[in-house]
Formats: structure tokens, C-alpha cells, sequence
């Protein structure tokens, strides 16, 4: 049994990945934390979740440590640099779900999130994970950057065409919509009931941090540097991501051949849907740890359209964060993961 | 393992039983029937399902009886007494999602739906599929009518104070509000996307079949004829059920004793959750196969209010006929259930 | 011209009451006020009203009476009763928003409230802006109180059963449902978009201050003391309300009998729409200043059930506040109200 | 009075159009024509809408054109061009909100609607009614092609930029989202509530209707062939469009000097909102007549977002119809049509 523990259990990623994990056949929690709720049970904060679990407790680093085999932070971007050294240092095996650990450069990282990198030495160390394009690296990992759930989506949908240099990676246009449980828990106006009902819009243009993610990603697949346009938009749903990438093809190719191409890439990937027909939407992904992706090519301008949908909470976070967890520790890839999604 | 069919598998009942099913262990898919999708696979018709599951098939009972051991019908109200007693007459255990098998009465049934009964004999037969008030006849039958969705929410948010005798039953009023889920998958005029979102209504007021199975099950554990005011409404949701249930108390009470109560009536219930405080919610029980009560009395008014919530598709429908099924072949009662809910 | 001031003009009924006094003819805007936002416009906090409006301003009562016919309160409960006593005294009419002036009793307030009621001299004053029951002594108001939301669509549904004592007051349940604009614009976890989305609940069950209005105004129409019980639940819907009430009736009637007798009692109300058949819906009433009501008999329990239905930002908030006004100054009842229903 | 008829008056778009025409001091109601609900008055199919509008009546060109000033044809594609020539015989003007007559070449209608156009020389006299660039042409039009929803949010965006040479017009990407009355009134199983709810797709992706539309009126505007990808996706919504669009600069430029370049551009259109700062919501225009614009510059990428919002039923349909009626009638091009958007 793999002994876990949660740093940020009460945020929606945290309870989420808590939820999963309890399917995990594998896994024994040993400790919940939460500054907010020490001593409460996360199931007063979420009901419906498992009464049995730990109770709520205040962060002490060295009892983590000396217990668990792996911890979880889902704690805000650049708390978790602060706290994961700590945790490194004792021989945990750390997968943080924030944006700290997920960069190659530090200069990238302070660029975007607007302060320097405390732990430069470990960034160094960590391992970007996405399963589909890093897997034998995250098996040996002791600490993961678990990628944005833009981020996830987006790659995906992206990567066959940069690595067979398919497209022109100057046209790279990325439109994503979000359900609104990627933007947290956190009571906020703009994130108000009435604010968000009956309404879309878009937000950060030219300026969400997932940009630098993805470029990142993809200037390496492409083996040279990627700039694109990345646009997010929030929904009036609680879960959910679509990504509506677009870009010019290098040279002529169908939609039929692209999809043989994806389906190729993608081969030995369990959570990796490529359609043969058809696009997904939301309700095919959500509540389960799965990307869909469909192609379509407009044969009048040269360009591919490629829509790609997860479930920003799992394979956005909580369960690829699994998925991680199943790779460092020499289980089943997929183990106590959902594959079904609810439809309804 | 348990060999399982499906009739009507598309459905939203059935598909969500199919679904669930899938996280079963110890029970293999044998047949999928759909009358309209026959050749095609279920994952054709709702992407995100498992694209192993069995190919559709057209309905042909000597196979389904040859090789399962049991069949869910979740066919429309009237279609199921129609093809169950061929099934039956093979020695097959059926569960029946439709109304056709929940009631002691012939005549009840024909008043309510409109027509007579085509098999009276299997009523006899038939045992009303609640759990938590039939378990030991369950575990015996061969033919189980599964609760509606209003019915369960509603018979079990009542069933220990009609018991107790501690109302006036002649008070009760039952206000009841569904997630759109609960019509079905058919589209209609009044189902469109653009009429149920943003609004809310009630329909069937004083007259919806679900009244007639709650009054059943209610003057059963009363000793007398029970009737009540059930009045259902339709939500811009897709799934749940809410049941604001009122009554006078027969005698002065307080929400603590009764709380005691219900907590001492459900104490061996795996999927009841009654509230020390607070009241549930739709997210509180969404994705599982729980049903959550909380209780309040009106001191002034001397006025019970018992407010309780299903998933109607889990609890109201493919969960709770996955937990008759559990009953009949012996199993754990909770095997392959969900009893966390999705909160989001 | 009558010459309107609004104070707390950002929150959700005061904008609503700005955008829909845009649409009177009849009127000048002279002052805005708002604490929070003084020397923004109110398109600032409300992108898509009119960008000509008067600049926010902060509060003074001698500018505001000074050069003001009437102002509108829309200030939290407990506020308003501190800055009308000025306005009233300077001659002003006020039409207030809120809890404070609806009470011909200052205990009950003080009951309801939870505190003393500072001005209750006003409070004899005031009149209760429910123009369909008290509309000769709004037109010689100076001071309204203008109904509350759940109070409005509550009380107009039971009016004439009450009045013609058809019901057995002592059985009378109201369960009602709003829109999540009820609860105001300030953000707080319950109100998050991600917790009232895809849910449902009830909320202080037997513990509403609604339900004293209720009380106070069907008593007086009774002529004898009534109590009931009032629960309110959350949608997860931006407008509308809907009530569920129930009664057992004294006497054995049709439901065409009490359509007749509603039609009779609301013949000369131009917002008052009672159905000949069918039931109102939120959409039926949503963006308009009606109320729709519609009647059902159960003639197995001689019980009436009355579904109603209003905008809550308007019949229950601006749009009644501007009835009033209209009747205060002695113009058409109607004026610049709006008469359809958005549907859509 | 300008007298007014309109053909297809229960669809979503011929009910919005007689709301918002109900508000319209100059025009009086001739005739209603409904094929499905002759007979019936519009407010049993849109209960809150006047119920003092004409009865609804079956098509009888020749009534209509003896006693009416402008007839309106909210019909499917294909109908109106059946029923359009012997209205425009006679002498009557004709407001199409279908997509028979938005084209200047009948090929293009025949390639993208998939039928020879039968009634080219119609097609001739027929004038594209988008008031912001062809208010001359519309004010002695006697047959105006009221643009689609999608074309008049999109090509609005982009003609500042297209016109005045901006931008590298073989880089332009609009990535569109509509709420669902868009998709109209005609119950589906796509469009069924749960299957929209809570779900988000991209559908016709490379093969919409509306692209040919929009290249229609940029290529008039820019002098050469534009050719351009238009993704329309559906939202959970009822009401509103968000276009986001992109393209490369061809010489560089800030956002506020492209903000300048559109105020200055629409500085004479009355329902054109260019945003100073920040970018528009659908919330920001639901309910009114405007379409709002902002504008991004991501400088790293020499690219430029545009962002535009309409009320798909107001603007993208009904609400424009009145504006042409209003040119075409020398009224006020603003008179009867609500220029503040609801917000909640």
C-alpha cells in the first residue's frame, strides 16, 4: 500500500483528487491537510464525501514525511515552492499539482508568475507530468509537475502535428473554454452564481500563465521555439475543458490521414481517445480521467482544426495526478482511475 | 461472476446502469438491448462510455434467457409487463425499472397508468425493490419492481415517522423537484434546451403515477390507507431529486429526537445518510447511490419538515436496481456501488 | 418629471430598478448613491446600462432631498431604517426596499430582525407597497414599504382564498423556490457559481423573515392571526421565483370555481395574470412586472394548490417599487413597467 | 403607424421579434402568420408575451399584402424565397430573416445551402441589412437579407480592421459560441436539455453556412477575396454570441490605437460599443440591441484578438429586422429597441 498524503485537501482539485483516490485499490491516506479546516472532516466541508476519511490537519512537514510515501500539494502557485523543499529533502516523493515545478527555466517561470523561483536547484529535478510525452522520465521521478489542465488539453491536441512537423507553428491559435471549477473554491465576484450563469467570456488574453506551459511543451516536441496564441474563456459549467486549436498544415494532408497519425501516436495511451468521426464535447470526458480528440481539416484554407476535451479536475488534475502516482510507483498506469464518463 | 442483460440500454436509466455496472466486479455483460440502436455500440451513442461493451442487440428473450442470470428491463411503462413474463417463465431473475411490477393491486396499477394490467399473476409475484424496507423479501425474489425516483426519495424521507406513528398522516404534503434527467432521453417540445433552462415548473399536480407507489409503500408501514399531496417539478439540472416533505406532528417532538430516530431506523442502511444538522443538497448525493435526509421542526407550527435527496439515475433508478441485484445473488448489498458523490 | 433618487443603486435591485426607471418617461434621474463605487458610473459596474446615467455618488441626505421627489432605498435590511427618518422628515417620499418599513408591529420586526427597530413612529407611518391589496392608501403614502420577493408572490397567490376564507388557514404550506439574483450581489461560498450550480436546497427552513410578512399580510385579509409555513429553496437559476402552496379547503370547490373567483378578485390589476388552464412557469413571468397564478384541485384530499410565479427583481423588487411610485404620483399603474416576459 | 405583418411568428426569432415590436410606438400588428398554430393566439405559445396581439392565421400573401407597409419572414432556410416574390410583387417591403437573401451571387447561396436559388433576380434588388455599413442602401431597400447572427457579431469585429488594411487577411481565425435559442425552436436530441446542459461542442467545424456570409461582406470591404475559418460551438446558454477573432497584424499596432480606429469608425452607429478597456461579456449585451467590442494586442505574437457579444435574438435577429424597418421607414434607426442589456 502506497501510505498517501494531501497538502491542500479542502480546494476543489484537492477534495477531487481525495475522491479519486478513494477508488484507488493501492493507496492508504495517512494525512489530510488543510490550513483552513484543521479539524474537521473534509466530508463537512464536502458532503457526500467519505466519512472515514483522516481528519483535516494543520501542515507539520516532518510528520508527512515520516509516514508517507508520496504527497500531493495542491496548494496555490508559489506556495508550493515553498513548502516542497522541505518535503524533498526528507526522501518524499512530492507531485504538485500548482505551476511551480512544471518549468525547464526558471527565467520562464519568474516572467509569468511575476516572482523569482525559491527553489531553482529542484526545478531541475522535477519531472513535467504528462504521461503521453514523458512517461519513463515520471517513472523515475521524485517530484512531478503536475501540468495545467489547459495545458493537458492543449498539448494533446497538438502534439503529432509539431512533432511530424505538420503544420506551420507560427499560425498556432489555441481557443479554450472552461467550466468554472478551474478557477477554485474562492468566493470572488467575478465568480458569483449570477455573474457566471447565463454569460461566457473571455479572460487574461495574451497572458494566461498555461501560454508559457504549452510553449514550453511544444518548442521541445518541435525542437525549436513555439510562440502562440492561447485564449481562455470561462463557462457556465462546473467541469469541463474544449480546446479549439487551429493551425495552418505545412503540406496537404487529410482529416483521415491525421487521425491515423493520431491514433498512432497515441497507440499505447489508455486515457487517450482519438475519434474516428465526429467531435467530443464536454459530456464525453467529464468524470473520467480521459482526453478526446477529434480533427477536422478545412480543405479550402490549408488548416487544421483539432478539438480536444478533458475534465479539468481529473485528467486536468487530480487524475492525471494519480496517473503520475501510478507511473513513480510501478503500478498499472490506470489503476483506480475512471474511464467512463457520466454522460449525464 | 453474475451474468447480466440489459433491455433497453440506451435510455438514460439504462445507459447509467450500464455505466455503473462497469465498475461491478463480479457480474459479465452478456446482452444490450435496444430496439433503435441494434448493430450499433453503446459507446456510438454515448461517447465516454466503454467502448468493450457488447454490440446492441434486437431483443430475442430465448437468448437473453439462455445465457443470463439476471435482466434489468428499463423499458417504458407498459412495454416491460409485456415482455417480462416470457423472461420469467425461463427462470430468470428480472428487475424491472418501469412502473409494471411495483404495485400489491391490479387495480391500483390501472387506475394510475391508464390501463390494465396484462399479467396480474407476476404482480403477486413481484417484491417493491426498496431496500431498506423489503430487504429480506428482496434477497428471495425472482421478480423485483425497482422504486420510481420521486418514490424512493419520497417513501424514505417519511417511512420512520409513519411508522412511529408520530404525524398526522392525513397532513402530509410531499414538494418534489427532478433534474430533467429523470423524463428520459426522448426530446420533446417541453424538454428542449431553451425551455427548461432558466426556468422551473410544476407539472402532474395531483396527478402523477409516483403519488399512487408512495401511498402504497406509506399505508404498509402505517396499517392504514395513506393519502398525500405529491407534487413533482422539474429542474434546470440533469440529475437529482429534492423532496421537502411537511407534516403535523402527532405528538410534540424535537429535530434532535427525531433525528435520533431516524438515525436508529436506518442504523444498518449502507446508503442512508441521515444529517446530525444542516440539510442536503443535490451536489451532496449526485454520483452516488446515497440518499441524504435532514430534518427541522417547526416549533411555532408543529410542523415536521423532512428535506432528502437522491441521485434520481443512481439511488432513483440503475444504482438501486445494481443493489437489488446485489440482494438477490447474495452479494454485499453496497458491492460496485458509488458512495462518494461528485460535489462538482 | 417626477425627480428619482436611488440609493444603493449597485446592488442587484437597485441596478435592476435603475435599468427599468430608464424605460419610464416620466422620470428624471437626479442622484445615485453607492457606498462602494461613489464616483464611478453605474455602467462601470454594470457594462450594457445606459452609459448616461448620473454619475455614483456617496451619500447626502439635504442634496438628495433637496432636489428629489422620491427615493428609492435599496439598502441592506437594518440600513435603511437609519437614513429614512432624514428623508422623511425633509418631506421627501420614500419607497424602501427593504425589511424595515414593511411591519405594522415593531415586535414583530424585532423578532424577525433580531433587533430593536429604531424608528417605529415611521414604522406607523409606512405603508405596505403591495398594490393589489392596499393601493388606495399607497396613492397618499409618503413612505412605502416596499414587499419583500418570496412575500409578493406568496401572499397574491393565497389572497382570495384567504379573504373568501375557503381554506383552513391552519393547514396552509408554502414552498417556494428563487433564482440566485434573491440573494444579492455580494460573493460568499454558498453562492459561488460552482456550489448553486447543477444543485438544489432548501434554506432557513422555518426560520425565514418572509414568512412574518406572509403572516402579517394574510391575517389582516383573514381577520384572524395566521400562521403557516414558509420554506425557501435556492435555484440554480439567475431570476424568477416560484411558489408551491397548499391548503386543505373548508369547503368542497372546483378548480374552475376558484379560477373564477381569482379572475373576479384581480379583475381590475393589469399585473395580475391568473391561468384558465395550465400552470405558470418562471418564464412566463421573467423580465415582466407580472405575477402569474395558476390553480389545482385535489379532489381525493380537498386540497387547493396555487402555483405563482414572479420575476423576483422586478415584481418583487424594482418593478413594484416603481408600481408604487406610479401610484404615489398619481400616474398610470402601469407606466414604463414592463408588460411581456422575456420567454427566452 | 407603419403596419406591420410577420410570417413565422412562432419561432424563437418571430416571438422575439413580436416582444420586441410590442415596444415599437409607430407600428401597428396586421397580420401574425403561423403555419402550426393558426388559430391559436401567440401568447398560448408564449405564455407572458401580450395577450392582445392579432390571433394567429395561415398565409394568405394576398391579405397581407393588401393591408400592410412591411412584412417580416422569420422562415427556414429555403421557405422564404418560395413565399418572398409574390409579397415583393405587390409592392410590400420585405425584411428576410432567413438566408435566402443575403447574397450578391446566387453560386455562393447554391454551393453553401446545397440549392439552386430560385429566385435570382430577387436576389439583385435585395440589400445586405447590416445598418453599420450599408445604412444608405437599406434606407431605399425594398428587400433587405437580415444578416445571420454569427455574420453580424464577426463581421462587425473585423471590418475596422479589414477595411482600413490591418491586417494579413489570410490569417483570419473566428472562433465562435452561441447560445442554444440560436439552433431554434424545433425539439431535438442534440438540442434536448440534457444533452446541452453542462456540455460545450463545436459542430459544422469548416462547413458553416454563416462563413460564406461573412467572407461576403469582408472581401466587399477589403476589395479582394477574403477567405477565412469560422468555428461555431454551442453553448448552455439561451442567449448570446461571443465571438473570438484572430489575425496577424500587418504592421504593428497597439491595442489602444486599434480602439481608437473603431471608435472612430463606428462613431456614428448607436448600437456599437467599443470597449476602453476590458472586453465584453454576453451578460454585457443580452437583452439589448448593441454588439460590444474589445480588442486585444499580444504583442509578443504581433496577433490581434477582437472579442465581440451580441443578443443572438436582439441583434443577431429580431432587434436588427426593427432597425432596417426603422431605416427603411425614415424613423429613428433606434426608436422601440432596448439599448440596456439585462446583466442578470
Amino acid at each position: 500500500m502506497i501510505r498517501v498524503s494531501i497538502l491542500g485537501a479542502t480546494g476543489y482539485a484537492g477534495a477531487e483528487l481525495a475522491r479519486l483516490l478513494c477508488m484507488h485499490k493501492e493507496i492508504r491516506f495517512m494525512h489530510l491537510i488543510s490550513r483552513s479546516f484543521a479539524g474537521k472532516r473534509l466530508s463537512e466541508v464536502y458532503p457526500g464525501l467519505d466519512e472515514s476519511l483522516p481528519v483535516l490537519e494543520a501542515l507539520d512537514a516532518d510528520t508527512i514525511a515520516a509516514d508517507s510515501d508520496v504527497a500531493f500539494t495542491s496548494l496555490p502557485h508559489g506556495a508550493s515552492k515553498e513548502v516542497i523543499p522541505a518535503l524533498y529533502a526528507k526522501g518524499l516523493k512530492v507531485i504538485d499539482l500548482s505551476g511551480d515545478f512544471r518549468y525547464d527555466d526558471a527565467d520562464v517561470y519568474a516572467k509569468w508568475y511575476g516572482e523569482e523561483h525559491s527553489a531553482p536547484e529542484l526545478l531541475k529535478e522535477s519531472v513535467y507530468g504528462l504521461p503521453e510525452l514523458h512517461k519513463d522520465a515520471i517513472k523515475s521521478a521524485k517530484l512531478v509537475g503536475n501540468p495545467g489542465c489547459y495545458t493537458t488539453c492543449s498539448i494533446l491536441a497538438l502534439a503529432p502535428l509539431v512533432k511530424n512537423r505538420l503544420i506551420d507553428v507560427s499560425t498556432i491559435v489555441i481557443d479554450a473554454k472552461s467550466g468554472t471549477s478551474g478557477a477554485g473554491r474562492e468566493p470572488s465576484q467575478p465568480l458569483h452564481f449570477c455573474e457566471v450563469n447565463e454569460s461566457v467570456k473571455a479572460y487574461k488574453v495574451a497572458a494566461h500563465r498555461h501560454t508559457s506551459e504549452i510553449e514550453q511543451e511544444l518548442s521541445k516536441l518541435n525542437g525549436g521555439e513555439i510562440m502562440l496564441s492561447f485564449t481562455p474563456h470561462l463557462l457556465p459549467v462546473n467541469r469541463g475543458i474544449l480546446a479549439t486549436s487551429y493551425a495552418k498544415l505545412a503540406k496537404k494532408a487529410s482529416a483521415s490521414e491525421l487521425i491515423a497519425l493520431y491514433k498512432s501516436f497515441y497507440a499505447n495511451e489508455p486515457f487517450v481517445k482519438i475519434y474516428e468521426s465526429g467531435l467530443p464535447e464536454l459530456k464525453h470526458v467529464n468524470g473520467s480521467n480521459n482526453i478526446a480528440i477529434g480533427l477536422a481539416v478545412d480543405e479550402r484554407l490549408g488548416r487544421v482544426i483539432a478539438v480536444s476535451c478533458i475534465d479539468n479536475l481529473i485528467k486536468g488534475a487530480g487524475g492525471q495526478a494519480i496517473q503520475n502516482m501510478n507511473l513513480m510507483f510501478g503500478l498499472d498506469e490506470a489503476e483506480g482511475l475512471p474511464k467512463a464518463a457520466w454522460y449525464l
